[in-house]
């Protein structure tokens, strides 16, 4: 930008000239050219036209995945260059937990924030991960929705395939420029560098450069991507993220440098990776009818019962027949020949039938170990406390809520307390109000907690709160990725949680108060033993000696029924 | 469903059979099969997999938009049976609109909600607009993101590619039974009936059923689709959707029926179209570095200097010669030759020139006679005020804001004011508060303009607001295409808008008032006029019948007095 200083580091380039280009009206509204404002009825004014149908099938066209995110960008998270910044960091890095977690390696993370001109930075996010197999590499980075783990029902932190090749397209729309990634797959094996841009007409990768090079790492993956960005620090900032991102992930090292700032090192609290999560089949009480057809036809068994047993999860032999025959249909039967009337027979009958819940070895949440050591190392408070709540189920996926706070200490006592939302470990930064979260922090009632609530808002006190849902679905609002949706069960579950916490923190005011009573009283005392031992002296004709050793016993004695009552 | 009665319409069965097969415990909540809920530290007890990224690579995957859909139908409005109902009558309706106004014809539109089932229905959306041209049927219901308006720049209902298809999606994935489309494009063509379902797997339509049909309309289109759903009647129900497509819509008449109701038609008040909205070009500071990239490439355009000219809106040949020569580049040079260095250059360029605001003639408001006329039909008032803003731009976009508003008479004076929300000429009826709208009201003072208003909330009193957005590309939150972005510039001229409503209803509320106090003086002077008589009778030793004449001469001068200061 040559033209003017980009006095508002929120608004693009083009927000910016527009703001020129536009004649200001005295009340610094902005006008656009004028046009009648009474739109003329056109009475009569128009014949039908006779080729509309013809007209408008000449215009129907694709819209490919890339071109409707493109212009709909927003939707991905990256609405303005600040949170741009923030939505292609968090999309880099989570690919890099998840990665590395796959193949049971303790994450070590690089992350750099580098300026390299006026609202323009060069990410760059390195992993110690598997690396990606070189022919991958191209569709990962450079094609939306391609991915591993949109079709598996296991719990990561990636789930649409649409996130790092989103960044890179933000990047190549706003600079450009395309993604940069180096790989590795082994010590034995050789560095692939690739530059990749997105053909957004066909959602697909164009290669411009592919080569091999020389890396100091065995095995990883360095993803850089160039983007027109604002860098801030504070509340939803980048810093804020992987400050978080440590605090849910303390199995991980994160190295944080930004140009300007001394870099940082986020270590890991413990060497322990987190409990692995397995792939589950789908439960028989989450498909629909219409899922129900396409399975039987892509399935590859044999027969009705096989399919039931071996496409879902907790389905028997047994249990499989029984549903055969509630559905009038032969337990023999080919699936692919099941028709559409059948089908829903059977749908039917699988949904008058009872099943076990869902498995939950497919969760992993963090731990309340965890949570406590990940607090405690981050905040000095007087009273901690964390829950992992039993797995629960919503739509037939399985869930678990997990719960920490801290409480007193250095925290501030007159503002509204600081709540942490995680979804698998990813910390939430953006649309707090629109988030099941947050709607289980409200909904829950602190004042019976001996905390000030406003109606309707977050508790006040010296508080921090933090939430994490671990599901192998998380229903979020949007495809950013920002809130998660306002599901009863997953509300519920969060209550639940709260609610415990509610009572630790509850029994600790309690008992402060009782303490903060009791040294009121002591003091009370203190001040009269002298004029007892006084008056003492004086009704039993002491002298100055005994009057003092009176004193003396009565401050001990006092002293005593103080160790005893106010600090047990 | 045979086993249980469906007692809350808001669940779906497989929600429905959840609560079925969980054990409750005595609290009430749900609870899965149980984990241990610490998750054990593997410490050494894993090593790595040396074949994660082979492992990883055998899993990867392109995702269809289809598939992406259907696990997240909720971000497209699909999110409970109720809303279903409602988000695929939406889309229906709203095509029809569309394409009837596109040929120039006074809509009449045909909307059947027909009960089939428990929580099954059919919905049957008829118009009479030109059709459409029979092979461009199976992609246009089944396949999203395939449409004719997302590439162009120029107001419509639709504008994604999405809606439609998505509407047959759901029925199929509930029902397992797909779209049913009758077409005709002009009474000496035959009439097309297809039966269409979608690959979600590969995003292509199936045809199940293709043949000719007697059919009665010389030329429109039907769609039928089976759904899950549930139907309700009062706030954000489909009858609520009817009406206020009705109000916004004052040229089209809509036949509404719905099993077990008597049906409805709610006539057309004008017979004029509304204006045509013209295409427009992109505007030059609409465009991103990436997009005009793309766009060099693109061109039909020889020269640079053309290709500015012909592929932006409001470029004139010696603009496009200056910004050349800014950018150092030869305006002969051909545009596909352009480097990307050169490219940044030309975007400096460009971002450095003064240009016209975008030519707005591609929008069509309702304009405020249209609107008074809506609101004087539907609420019985004492004032009825309107105004449609001159267009304005976000972003490179025009848009333009109209508001409405009825207040006094018989509307209910106690409650937050009912406010009516419009995006070219869609009812919005869910996410209110998430909503640009909404902001520009509660933002409003509306105590300046003598109504109560809580502090951030809607304002109290007997009163109707009504806002339209009209713009070549509506920012809205999410597909589901329910509340409008933040975007300043548009919450800026909402609340312009609002504002002069306010000014009106407030010079009412101010007349009433003088007027109430006039009549309050009135009437206390009318009672002291016959002892002003008595008193006058003594002081001047009148007779009875001059006392009477004097009283009913300040009793005329009273009623002339009242009807200068009061009526006027």
């Amino acid at each position: 930008m040559e033209n003017k200083k980009n006095s508002n580091p929120n608004l693009t380039n083009t927000e910016l000239q527009l703001e020129m280009f536009e004649e200001k009206k005295p009340d610094g509204t902005i006008e656009a050219e004028p046009v009648s404002p009474e739109p003329k009825p056109h009475h009569d004014s128009r014949t039908i036209k006779k080729d509309a149908a013809l007209a408008s099938a000449a215009k129907q066209r694709e819209i490919s995945v890339s071109e409707f995110f493109t212009k709909n960008r927003h939707l991905l998270g990256f609405d303005n260059p600040q949170k741009a910044l923030l939505t292609a960091v968090k999309e880099a890095v989570d690919n890099s937990l998840d990665a590395c977690e796959d193949a049971g390696i303790l994450p070590e993370i690089k992350v750099g924030i580098i300026e390299v001109g006026e609202n323009r930075f060069r990410i760059s996010v390195e992993d110690n991960g598997p690396g990606i197999v070189k022919n991958q590499i191209p569709k990962i980075f450079g094609k939306l929705l391609y991915g591993s783990k949109f079709h598996t029902i296991r719990q990561s932190r990636g789930q649409q395939g649409i996130g790092i090749s989103a960044a890179s397209m933000y990047g190549q729309l706003t600079t450009g420029k395309g993604a940069h990634i180096t790989s590795r797959i082994g010590h034995d094996k050789p560095a692939h560098y690739y530059e990749i841009q997105i053909d957004t007409r066909k959602n697909a990768p164009i290669i411009l450069i592919d080569k091999e090079v020389e890396w100091e790492s065995p095995h990883g993956t360095k993803v850089e991507i160039e983007l027109e960005a604002v860098y801030k620090k504070g509340r939803r900032s980048v810093d804020d993220f992987i400050e978080q991102t440590a605090l849910a992930n303390p199995h991980a090292t994160i190295f944080y440098s930004v140009t300007g700032e001394p870099p940082r090192e986020l270590s890991r609290v413990t060497d322990g990776l987190p409990k692995e999560p397995l792939e589950i089949k789908p439960h028989p009480y989450g498909v629909e009818l219409g899922m129900l057809m396409r399975m039987l036809t892509d399935t590859s068994a044999k027969t009705l019962q096989r399919f039931l047993v071996q496409d879902f999860s907790r389905v028997s032999p047994r249990v499989s027949e029984d549903i055969c025959t509630k559905a009038d249909l032969s337990k023999d039967m080919k699936p692919s020949r099941v028709q559409p009337v059948q089908a829903e027979l059977l749908y039917k009958a699988i949904n008058a039938s009872k099943f076990m819940a869902p498995p939950t070895n497919c969760l992993s949440p963090i731990g309340r170990e965890l949570i406590l050591e990940g607090l405690k190392k981050q905040y000095n408070a007087d009273v901690y406390f964390a829950v992992t709540r039993p797995p629960s189920v919503y739509r037939g996926n399985p869930f678990q809520v997990e719960a920490g706070v801290a409480y007193g200490g250095d925290l501030p006592g007159e503002e509204p307390v600081t709540l942490y939302r995680f979804a698998n470990r990813v910390p939430l930064l953006y649309q707090q109000m629109g988030c099941s979260i947050s709607k289980g922090v409200t909904q829950t009632s602190w004042k019976s907690y001996h905390l000030q609530q406003p109606k309707g808002a977050l508790p006040v006190g010296p508080m921090v709160l933090l939430v994490n849902i671990a599901s192998v679905w998380v229903p979020f609002t949007s495809e950013s990725k920002e809130a998660i949706a306002h599901y009863p069960e997953i509300v519920r579950e969060i209550r639940l949680a709260l609610m415990e916490c509610g009572r630790h923190v509850s029994a600790h005011i309690r008992r402060h108060r009782k303490e903060t009573d009791a040294l009121k009283k002591i003091s009370f005392i203190e001040k009269y033993i002298p004029h007892v031992g006084i008056a003492l002296k004086e009704m039993l004709k002491l002298d100055d000696k005994q009057e003092k050793a009176i004193v003396e016993t009565l401050k001990d004695t006092l002293q005593k029924s103080r160790i005893k009552t106010g600090r047990e």
